[in-house]
């Protein structure tokens, strides 16, 4: 038994808006089984982001800091992004039911797009599985504490942002 | 970036009773993240299966016919099995929603027990979702045809046991 | 446009151990698509049921007492009852999400044995979701009301039962 | 037992933007039971689709082809198409956990306003589970490949649709 | 064993547009553990609802007429109006599963902020389950018939509302 | 405003075999809404607990400590129990999908029998959703470390019967 010669990449895709300690924690329970992972940050026109696709990206490679990670924005399908950057994995947190159904529907889809693809399913550490991007917003919106959900540099940029 | 040292091991246990085309599928699928597959075959007193652990044990091993492909039994506590085989993986398939709260409750409690052993879901395949081995055996038993679910060595081995 | 020249034939399987309101109120809907209802009545050796596969059948022709229905034992495979009887469709109630897996994936088995069994499914009352034969059993051994959950006849028939 | 006097019309309604293999599928599957389906195309104003209602209702008409199919546009409450066509049946695919909870509120709203409508849901076929509009819609705006999930007909009109 | 000193506080918030009867079902349940009831009338800027929260809240407190309910608009954190009215409950109805993932992910969020609030779930009514202020605006916008799912104060404020 | 003139007393049933800290958790968070909390444990003949009804008991009685809490051993109908005890609410946890459904026609059928009976689901702490009495002993009998699931008494009750 040799080891692989060409390293495993995983995909991580979404908007981050902003990434959160449940991000995080995916992330580094990918490297169970990827060389690398490759965060891609979507930017899609059709949402109101409270921070730019630039800014989200920039927040991950701090709150990250790991060589292994690459970020990246992506526009489009997310298999061709896939097949860019050499990724075997796309990588998705199971947090609820409703999730799954969709998560569902969209592996099913990207096979038929993109068969050599497996999209892999993790569980996020039990104490995150209410953490969610919109939520973080929310709280933050209104002045609530989100220093236990998010990285302290997130936590700043939020203050920042609805500061104004 | 250099390929890793140690060889990645993925973990795949269940009954088995028998083996069916759902579960090659997922063996398969394993390989897109691992370097060795170590199929755990359960052999819990309580239940009765239509075959004995050697006899599924067999099965597999013909059925998959992979040198990365390791079939052991095991009893007791699969984490125990997962330090002793240097596993990083414990691999799932999912496949309904009812699945889904099982395993999610077992994925956590496997995770307080063995921290380093990460568990990841698979998505059959769509054409495969219906294929369970208890509704196998129960279509074999009243003689209806399981070619399509099942190994031919697997077929042969229901007709062999129902003919009785 | 002409009238269609075979009648319909729809199948409705269980246990009925004992049948209830739920079960009335369903065949009853399946009229609305049905020209006939085959109630089929599962005789399955492994379980032990508190009326015998004769009873349950008595009391389903009792409660229903409509010509277009048929009360049949079944033994085996569903299909082979489907075939024999000519149904093109097989009712099932749907009341939860757990049931909604398990029917999923029977249906998909049933269409993959016989393809031209089209695997219906109907929504009961909203005031009978919680009736099932099993907590029916439940209530009634312990000496609680289920007058509004059966037929009297059915009713009549568990106080006698359980009154040994 | 005599054929029944009227032919039992069944309704299958939805926003079609565009039809899919999924809906061609259910379609068909409704013959099990109906002898004529009425395919109605929601105008709902408050939607922005890609093809107009008529554009909608045109493509349903060419890929499904069949004399036994009525397409209608419709607006505002489904049960007053319902009475209009002597529709019986509401036919509706269930594909998802999610789908069920809402399709079981508006089956049971519908029961409300119209008792002798029956809601009946189909399952579609095992490969075709994944294919929405939606995701349709999505795949082919970034000129992904959607040949396998909608007739070519429907292709064409995409690929000329986002072609601008 | 005696008599609590403090008298004991739910909370119950939603958009009530329209309160519905399965809005009054629930305030009437949670007397079973409530001295109080405080219904919070969320003012959210970016839905747009068909009647004002002054208009809501109106309706809520012509419906329910009960002393010990109290109706407050509230804007921002739920947390923080738990706080000020004193609340240790939060109410919240249990329809369907897809309602079950977002609540349980708030009731987790909501434990976050503050410690003291428990959620609690009740289940409504069977005959009440599909009715949602949604369902009910669209069928009165419709000229469908109300009555039964709301009180007839609210019927005729949909009816003078859609009249327009 | 003034409190109540008679105490609220919930009622808690289950197996508790053993008890676990979600049990504990839940019977602290019941004391949100209730005076008085009367555990019922169930000495249902046709399971083969590992503890005596008598045992359980003890434990639960030990672990929890609290002179608001009194535990009972029922049999029969628990509706039948909470009219005894004069509760008014049945305290359940929530922890997944499949629990719902069960628990949801639970909650129908119990109303149905005691309309006085509410039954109010709790959110249990979200690092305890794994623990199940079920998971607990099978972890226990192979020799798992259960520590941090069950409280040190239980711990000891464990060790205590597997050494045998």
């Amino acid at each position: 038994m040799t080891a692989p010669a060409t390293p495993r990449v995983a995909l991580f895709a979404g908007s981050f808006d902003p990434v959160t300690r449940g991000h995080e924690d995916l992330v580094r329970r990918a490297f169970a089984f990827a060389d690398r992972v490759v965060v891609a940050v979507a930017t899609n026109a059709s949402k109101q982001p409270i921070f730019t696709a630039e800014e989200r990206a920039a927040l991950i490679r701090e709150v990250l800091g790991d060589p292994r990670v690459e970020v990246r924005a992506f526009h489009g399908l997310l298999v061709n992004l896939a097949r860019e950057v050499g990724a075997t994995m796309l990588v998705r947190g199971l947090r609820a039911v409703s999730d799954f159904d969709y998560e569902y529907q969209m592996a099913l889809m990207n096979r038929h797009l993109l068969a050599e693809l497996e999209t892999v399913f993790l569980v996020p550490s039990s104490g995150l599985t209410y953490v969610s991007s919109s939520l973080v917003r929310e709280v933050a919106r209104y002045g609530g504490n989100v220093d236990a959900l998010v990285h302290p540099r997130v936590s700043a940029a939020l203050r920042e942002r609805f500061a104004r």
